[in-house]
């Protein structure tokens, strides 16, 4: 039995959830790898809480710079959160030639380029799992699982909180004010819940998908990224009504020119398995060349559920710790010498099929009128539907289904269209995807 | 760049699968590995076809042994199907040093707990992640991605066949004779169906499965598998009248005094995930202590998608060929001098909620001699419901939705109901999971 010690950087929600799984399981990670994993030192904002939970044999220090310096730690494992001591932290221990696991999407996000060249020309790992869709072990899929394939496209449900509002909009009726005010009242969004609702949680792990689906540099800054905020009750009803469901989706597709990279609400056909991922619970759906579409399902959040990929992580570094480099599984999934440079497509440039919802005055000529300015901008219609509109509002709901087009057309019919006298309201447009 | 050379035994559908995914998407695999994967030498039943498919540049052997023994083969990659053969030959590989990729699901669920003792002992590598779910990367995620947990449960649909037979008729009100048809014409199904539509084939999975979930020996042989044969079209619309949808469930569950393994059909909620997988895919639900629920979904059969996982294990073994020991996952995703020999439960033992349902003359006292046997072997009802039988059949339907209780109880009542003047014919009884 070999023993393996562990520097805890944070001993907050995730890192006692690493300490718990760990002593529950020990036995089982034992029976499993062959070695005994424990944590030896650690850091925390509050020492003294950090030393209750932790117990007399882990070392506590100030500065998280020092657990990497413990000679007793073999591992660094960063749960801080936050960026620039997060960063300086995990440059240290690539100079201490220790691996590092951390949860840190952003930190990833933003630096990982920077800090997986630094990793790789110092020969050491950083592993990352638990930076997205929390325990669903889906950067190992798309790193090794899927490395015969070509991708083609990833869509996932990879933020909870804005999942969990979604179904509660839907079952229970209730306004996006409301489902929100649930959420926190159950832990599941934050007292600012701006970087969940407003899709830039999701924008972050988009572009740590995307980079390993393909082979690009992380660009976070090039993700288009639109939240939950203003969707109605009335687009969650009408999309049931033709079929759908309504789901936020981080979305990357390869085109020939470059490559699309958007969070969105999505409308996405009822039947199909990732529009039954209800609560909060994540899902990412892969398409690639020779396997076609999987889907990973899971809770993708949670202490627990976050410490597990943390551990699946820990055991990996520790299998390969003594395996030379050709062993290890690239950051990026490609070699860093051969990353793609084709671009990140503006969002113009993204095509789609769209969902358009106008309430308008109930008299001859609007549907003419709407489907000729739609035609003018060369967007082809699906399918137009009058539906009833809501009791207490004048006038009639017009949704039409539209072919495959740009997104450059559809907002300039769209301008068009709101300026009509016959409008009562700016139209809602979503986007659909078939999947 | 670094050169692999796989001998292929094999060039049948899968073998042609491999090859075609290597040559497609060779410079993908090259840019994420690192390495040229080439195949240098072959076995065929047909050499002359193998031939004029594979090229001249692969060398093409009689006996299969041969080309283990090729001086320019570093990995053996059995496609053959069958079990003499292929075990000779991944024994011979053994000897030889040379890792063995593998996708004979028959042939790992009967001989895999010797193969994979001879490859410990060798310090050699058997990958098999082809052999469960095709493509799906359910290996790697139960010996990798959940080393963490303790896993509890899990409930799979992986036989696509049957999943496409089962939705045939819930669509389209088919018998399972049409339906089986249907699968036959399409190419899901074999001229003998035998191993599919009995669940064999889902039973030698399971047994992988729960092997690498719990740390068993696989035993096949202690598989309850039960098939879809007897499934009747009344059964399935009464089971969605209800909520449900029925899956053909390969299942194992750990409890305290052992392990259940069991196939058959089972009714599960039609909100959860796995009720809308439909057609010919697969997938597979886990529940283990830190993580909670995960599920992978996608193609569990097809020459590419299998192909897929064949080279997702070539790049595994290509990756870990030069490391130490250490740096191998174990074979049966625990170590091997650690494994539970806690039994497998015999099927009166397990326990399951029930579905059952008769077709019973319409006079009184009917429930209550029913209710009355099921009280006396303490079977607790949660709901009975009268339901209008198929047009063209005497009296009425009874369903019944049973609490929790073992197999052989359920079992004992139905025998004393089956033998009631009122019941018109044996009564259905399908177990239900709530997943």
């Amino acid at each position: 039995m070999k023993r393996v010690r562990l520097g805890l950087l944070g001993v907050g929600t995730v890192g006692r959830g690493v300490v718990d799984v760990l002593n529950r399981n020990g036995d089982e990670i034992l029976r499993r790898t062959g070695y005994e994993v424990i944590v030896s030192a650690a850091s925390a904002r509050n020492l003294e809480n950090a030393s209750q939970f932790l117990g007399p044999a882990v070392k506590l220090h100030k500065d998280p710079l020092d657990v990497v310096k413990d000679e007793n730690v073999d591992i660094v494992i960063e749960l801080m959160g936050g960026i620039t001591t997060a960063r300086a932290v995990i440059e240290e221990a690539i100079s201490a030639k220790k691996p590092v696991v951390t949860a840190n999407k952003a930190l990833i996000a933003e630096y990982g380029n920077d800090l997986f060249s630094r990793a790789n020309a110092a020969g050491s790992i950083i592993a990352y799992e638990a930076a997205v869709a929390g325990g669903i072990p889906i950067i190992k899929s798309l790193r090794e699982g899927l490395t015969a394939n070509r991708i083609e496209s990833v869509a996932g449900i990879v933020n909870g909180t804005t999942n969990f509002i979604l179904s509660e909009m839907r079952d229970k009726g209730l306004s996006f004010e409301e489902a929100l005010a649930d959420a926190q009242r159950l832990g599941y969004a934050e007292a600012d819940p701006t970087s969940d609702v407003e899709g830039l949680d999701a924008g972050q792990k988009l572009a740590i998908i995307a980079s390993l689906a393909f082979g690009i540099r992380i660009q976070p800054e090039r993700v288009h990224c639109e939240g939950i905020t203003n969707l109605t009750e009335s687009d969650l009803r009408a999309a049931e009504d033709f079929g759908y469901q309504v789901k936020l989706l981080a979305i990357t597709k390869k085109r020939s020119n470059g490559f699309e990279l958007r969070v969105h609400p999505t409308l996405v056909p009822a039947k199909c398995v990732i529009a039954s991922v209800d609560g909060p619970m994540n899902a990412v759906l892969v398409n690639s060349d020779a396997l076609g579409q999987t889907l990973y399902y899971g809770a993708g959040a949670g202490a627990e559920p976050t410490a597990s990929a943390v551990i699946a992580d820990i055991v990996d570094v520790i299998r390969l710790s003594n395996a030379d480099k050709q062993a290890h599984v690239p950051h990026f999934a490609f070699q860093p010498d051969n990353l793609s440079d084709h671009p990140i497509l503006d969002m113009g440039e993204v095509e789609s099929s769209y969902y358009l919802r106008a309430l308008v005055r109930d008299e001859p000529g609007v549907l003419s009128d709407i489907s000729g300015i739609l035609a003018d901008y060369e967007v082809s219609i699906e399918a137009m539907r009058q539906r009833e509109s809501d009791a207490d509002t004048e006038g009639v709901d017009i949704v039409i289904f539209t072919h495959k087009t740009k997104e450059s057309s559809i907002n300039a019919a769209l301008a068009k269209i709101t300026e009509l006298d016959a409008i009562y309201e700016t139209p809602s447009r979503l986007r659909i995807e078939l999947l």
